[in-house]
């Protein structure tokens, strides 16, 4: 079944999408809008079509979908009159501002019937389906601490991402996909508490960065974190289980797995530092431990749009929860309530 | 002017002590005591004066200094006697269990008029004095976010510090360091509020380590975090201001600044990953940024002595001074305090 998809908001992103679909059979572009004319003359250059207007574009009726990929702000109202006009919709993430926004556009889905989504195409990144199968596969032992991070040392690029009322910042914009991929390798364990942190360090207006330490039911205690003022970065990720540690560096999947080989050792000797010695901290012999490759997971990010596709044909079930999504939404807003309060909020 | 120390306890560190002292011209060891009898046939057999127990110790009248390398609990008790029998007094770290405590020990010292110290002795370490310099020197712009680790994999070692009765635990073994220094960094900054997590992955007894984010006045936010499940380590230090970074991997002083050039860059070429797309956090064109060596301190740990020596002579103010050892006693019992509640802890 050939679909197509119209998409509002031809900015970075649209243009990612724009090009994924093409390498997806049954699904065409059939126009784009934008508020801009520079981004419809550019649309018009590539051999896009570009509707008179948003009016157009949702009266088309070879059009069954349609991609939202608008500064943040403009996900609802957009959503909605899409919805409401017979279409089913893909967000870009964040899927809105708030928790309560969320659950408007998920009434109007009830109300119209139709399929409302939202792009967390970081669930097909293969750094965290690398941490999710070595959890998965228990090689670390008992797990008892988790570390996500992402820095970049640019800020945040400049336009509607710093300003509060587009919704701009840094927990809306990569928090969202970090602490999506977190809730998703503990599925069912609630959360206990959240602690956060924001930085204003180039920007007053929004978050250009934060910090959430998040304790889970099970003990788990993890770490989310986002930088824009990172001129070196520390690892992607860094997972602790009682026998072993897991670091991915980077998107390149540069890492490895430490695991202790149950030799024990005797007679440590210690490390002798300028001004003390320590047996505590003292490297491992060699053959206390070993070191193993990253059990690295290869992903295709098709699979979002040919899920997408089955949902509207009634074959599958949609791989983005929008309980899931909501949750996500409630836990950013208890981070930014415990930055601003410096106060640990109780979550579920 | 020659000083002649007395030993109790002669466990590792002592036998650090004892081979410092072999490098200090003015300094002699007068002998040495220990409840176990094998460590005083090991002392005699170096050619080592052992007394015939704490009283003969404590009762020669050659001897003006005494060093407590004892568990933890033992501090205390120890230096009141010795106090009382008129020594001087230099503790090893933690100086001892909480902050009545070593209040107790303070009330002791001003009534006796005698000298008691304890052996911070990891001012002296050149990665921390590199730090500091780095800080001083204002190669990062505005500092605003601090991290200091030290994560080893062997657990507590298996002796008195793995039980609570006898002060184990990394908080005061490592955190008394790491805490002590940090608070060095920013002299006079007062701490607004203390949020503190423990680990119990090895040991139940006792924190087999902790992480604790410390929020200054100045706005500075700290991170000091000990681990001892850690396969693989994260940097030593992790140093972050407006217009660079200072990574510390090592006590090799493995490490480097990367700092903003002031080139201004345009046309960010997006980093693609498996899933999607990010400016944001592309890296830096190599124009736009600079890296520099750590401008390591190389220092003297003999150098704690010649200030003890020359308190006990008066010619200097001792470079310890209690009252921020009592300040990090303090914090010590905030972050337990946090870790225990779950909650943020006010301070000061």
């Amino acid at each position: 079944m050939k679909h197509k998809m119209s998409i509002i908001g031809f900015g970075g992103m649209a243009g990612w999408h724009y090009s994924q679909a093409q390498k997806i059979e049954n699904l065409d572009i059939a126009g784009i809008w934008d508020i801009k004319e520079e981004r419809r003359t550019y649309a018009a250059g590539k051999g896009i079509h570009v509707y008179a207007g948003l009016e157009d574009l949702l009266a088309d009726p070879e059009t069954d979908l349609v991609l939202i990929a608008t500064p943040n702000d403009v996900h609802k109202p957009a959503a909605i009159a899409a919805m409401k006009a017979g279409k089913n919709v893909i967000c870009e993430k964040p899927i809105t501002l708030s928790s309560g926004d969320l659950q408007e556009m998920r009434d109007t889905a009830a109300e119209t019937g139709r399929f409302l989504t939202v792009h967390q195409n970081r669930r097909w990144d293969e750094d965290y389906l690398t941490v999710k199968k070595i959890l998965e596969e228990g090689k670390l032992g008992e797990l008892f601490r988790l570390e996500s991070r992402v820095q970049g040392s640019r800020g945040i690029p400049g336009d509607w991402r710093q300003e509060k009322e587009h919704g701009g910042g840094m927990i809306l914009d990569w928090g969202v996909h970090l602490l999506d991929q977190l809730l998703l390798l503990f599925p069912g364990v609630p959360i206990r508490s959240v602690y956060g942190a924001e930085t204003n360090v180039t920007n007053q207006l929004v978050d250009d960065g934060f910090r959430a330490e998040i304790v889970f039911e099970n003990g788990v205690n993890a770490l989310v974190e986002v930088g824009t003022s990172n001129f070196i970065s520390l690892p992607r990720w860094y997972v602790l289980g009682t026998d072993g540690t897991a670091v991915i560096e980077d998107w390149e999947m540069n890492g490895k797995i430490v695991r202790a080989s149950g030799v024990d050792e005797k007679d440590v000797t210690p490390v002798i530092t300028a001004a003390g010695l320590t047996k505590t901290m003292a490297p491992r012999r060699e053959d206390s431990i070993f070191t193993e490759e990253l059990p690295v997971v290869e992903s295709d990010v098709r699979e979002f749009y040919y899920n997408v596709m089955a949902v509207l044909e009634g074959r599958e079930e949609s791989r983005i929860r929008l309980d899931e999504v909501a949750r996500v939404m409630r836990l950013m807003e208890a981070i930014s309530k415990s930055a601003k309060t410096g106060e640990v909020i109780s979550f579920e």
